[in-house]
């Protein structure tokens, strides 16, 4: 349940080096050191190929059709945050243009996370500002309602508190409470240090099977091979 | 973000005349008393017309196509809850049937709030134990991974924590936060108290634009009548 | 493409004894009869089961998320009038409930079919006044931006000028240009008439391969039996 | 892939007496009986409220917006068959309606599944004729193009082949092979042998923690209560 | 509502100067010049990226699964005109490839505006003659039903005229009638002309809520800032 | 119906010069080839553009949430072979990342096809493994469940039998049974041998209405044209 009207502007962000080492290992890895929780629907999609980006939230929720408090979020972005935002009700409009993106860069903005719509795709992708959302649209936007700006949010099916870390990439985007943020990058580096060394095992053919010692528990759970 | 094989035992619920005098009030009354936020997104649907009630949220994280935590939930009810329940990935599987909701029943449920799928349909229809879901599925689950009890949770896109009140009836489901339970009951109410005679005038023939005064605000935004 | 902050006071109306006719016949028959052009898309589903209507359309553009307009075309409605509602972009709040209802059936209509959500299902029921609707939902509306009344509008991929003849049923919502109205009322009852007959022929056992000489044409078609 | 321009006329229906004693034991059953397989996708929804039916199979496909083939698969219809129709793309046109709906029936057809729209919805359950469809749709058909009459088909995501039996309820479509449909008869009627005193257990108060033994695997598993 | 079998040759497109121009604005700012109406839902898009036109509508409504209008309304385009096609029931099947587009780049036509699928991608994006799609299918169609040539359709949810002028971009698709083609191109120029201002004052990290004075209604509706 | 717990080893492959003759084509060619069947739906799309294969099916059905099959399928890939992955219910998750694609490679895999989610985007581009999939999700999976491999599947809405020829494009999927993939590939190679002569007539601006000599049966249709 959201508050309205509201502007946080001292928000704890998580560790700048910790929330920025995590962009290397991308939306999969990290998920996965968290015990396969924290990522927002696969309906998230980046609006252009190719990005890849880690940085601290900020959040706004917004109202269907309204952009207004877009530019009140921009005041409280840091150099390395994400913006996510959220909508109170289901929407596809065009919240956020290549004018919005001009200024979040100029603030440091890193990437937008939104649950509805953008335009000015084109733009975006000259002037390599990423966006993860739901929808592409030319459909304009008015300034009439308050929302509110740095509260927990709910962004396309996940919980997302200010400060915590955003990764998104092409897989998707995960959300990392800043409290676990420290422990989850260590444990990602862990599993990305492991993966080199599989790689090359089957890439030489050896298969997952035997790699991963499967085929005893498969026999065990009444596998059967049929010539 | 989710903290997993956890059940809490001890929740603060809401006061339970506060949490059973929404029901009367139904979801959309009780929505706009918070502001017009609270409410899960609309794909939540009764599975049988006509159930309208208000409880205390249980809160149950379930993985995709496994119900194991479903049982362990059961425990945790007590007389006058409501369970409300997430999956940790999209699913419409039927995670729900006749022989759980006799246990929930007996222990004392009202309802159930599912992200996902349930069967026996017709079942939970004679016995009167509504539920509100995504999906009405056939497709059994297995009992193989564990979720948590009782941790705040997303439910179709709201955040739901426990010993919330939830009320739900055709219209859809609202979650009011246990700490503005209170205020929330008496704003509806209020608003209830309105209802009638507006209703009476309305009834009477007398447009909304007198009622509500609304020619002069139409007039001064642009409004032009066209003979 | 749109005329926003006009109401059109004078309309014309089709006539009112072949807007009224076309209830009995119900969609499938008219759309068929007019050559199967007409529907609105099948999203648009009755909130309760067994109304049948047909009517004059009223129309009304609103904006998402806004119901001001709502309360401009009460005023327009006439004995036997349907209002026809469309949004400028996809919506799926509830843009009406029993207030409106009530509102709306003492000026004398008979429906609303609406490209968005509406709320009070269980009142609406009640009063027996029908919507057909892309969605339920409680979510309530502001009142803020002007949109327009009688212009024509698309509503669920359908064009409709006020005064065309709205049919609707449980299958399916279809509109009729006024100006064609006469006509089709004439080949929907003649198409009506020839029912009877044939549904005593299959109740028979006769076949509708034999009773429309389709045995011919299927073999020319080259459709083989195997044994 | 489809064979096109033909009808098996003589296909191996499944035993009779199993076909019809699936109804009583309900799509979900039925489904566990045979290891959580063979459903069609949970969009297949009954089109009134109630019905549960069980019956052989005869298969039809069809091509978007054309029903030709729904004539010729009329004749192959015998006492005691549910008709399954697919289409070779996505359509939600109203394939069938009442007239239709009186063939089959004075065939002995019990029912139709089928991947796209129908109509008549007020008439069919007049009827009681129940259909499990993709949507429902005023939308007319053509008779233009052949398809084929009890080839195997897939609907809805399931492969049915002619003869197989179908179990339909407010839960869903269940298809079983004849060559399963005896010893599934059997095991799902094990399996609801079990459920009365299941039910009763849990209807008294008894856990399903306790009554399945799951209190031990849960703690396995590393479960951990919390006060 | 729509007359069938019939093309009408002399259509009256909107001025070719106005048409050409607003390829260079695109599709968001010639919508907000119009008021903010005129688009095409936003799950029209283009099949492959980059390509930005405009030009004159001239338009097609075709049945499901039936391309033979593509053949008729080839005939009917001019250089310098955008095809707009309509289907009368939902449809993915690929109606349009490189043939046809071979077909239509021959008479000059810029782009095709689709509400179905279409095939043959690669070939397309090798011609660089770009679609607006709402999929993308290699599902063939037949050619046996008549429908219509410049008559106004509804496609993706807009009313279009024939002579309307199209844009489309990567945002979306915008239909500009004819009659308000020349004022718009004048206003969204306007529009344009400010943006470049705007945007170097939001480079040089100057605030929207500076640059648009919105500090002081945003404290009148009540926004208040927490530290 | 699935039948669960077993892995075929022995498969009879299509013509290995039948299958790889058939990439070239394309799946619209084929299909049409067919006699327009054999598409899976187009909701199948490949995670990066570019990719054109065809090759030997094998197949692989796996639970929601669960890929351990996808190692046991890795043992049974032969040079030449394209996975084919069906889930027993609806699922977005990512079974399969740049580990299981590096093995597949190794094991001289050309694509899979699945109707759930993958990972790994990037790192599968820059290896040029494609994929077709219904969705692109982090969602990390379980190795828990026994699914099947080299048994008959439906993917998509297409039943895929082991063996059988797939081939892949921009446009879409097709599958053609082994025993019919050699008339197949002569019908397609016979099709393609007609376009380049039609293609360089429709570049001269003949119109389709006349190289095809339509204008005569559209006459008798009933077409008029209107000046």
């Amino acid at each position: 349940m959201y508050e309205l009207g509201v502007v946080y502007r001292n928000i704890q962000r998580a560790d700048r080096a910790v929330a920025d080492g995590m962009a290397a290992l991308g939306s999969a890895t990290v998920h996965e050191a968290m015990g396969r929780v924290g990522l927002l629907k696969p309906y998230m999609r980046p609006i252009f190929p190719g990005a890849q980006v880690s940085g601290t939230a900020v959040t706004v929720l917004l109202h269907p059709g309204d952009n207004w408090m877009m530019h009140v979020v921009a005041e409280q972005i840091q150099p390395g945050d994400i913006v996510v935002a959220a909508i109170t009700a289901e929407c596809t409009d065009g919240y956020f243009g290549d004018l919005l993106a001009t200024s979040f860069q100029a603030r440091g903005a890193r990437a937008l996370i939104i649950d509805a719509g953008v335009r000015d795709v084109k733009e975006l992708q000259r002037m390599n500002f990423p966006v993860w959302s739901k929808a592409i649209s030319s459909k304009g936007t008015i300034k009439a309602t308050l929302g509110a700006v740095n509260i927990p949010i709910v962004c396309a099916g996940m919980w997302v508190t200010p400060g915590d870390v955003i990764v998104a990439d092409e897989d998707g985007v995960v959300c990392v409470p800043a409290s676990r943020a420290a422990e989850t990058l260590v444990a990602a580096q862990k599993r990305e240090s492991f993966e080199g060394e599989k790689r090359a095992k089957l890439a030489s053919g050896v298969l997952g099977l035997d790699m991963y010692k499967m085929r005893e528990p498969l026999a065990a759970a009444g596998l059967k091979y049929i010539d």
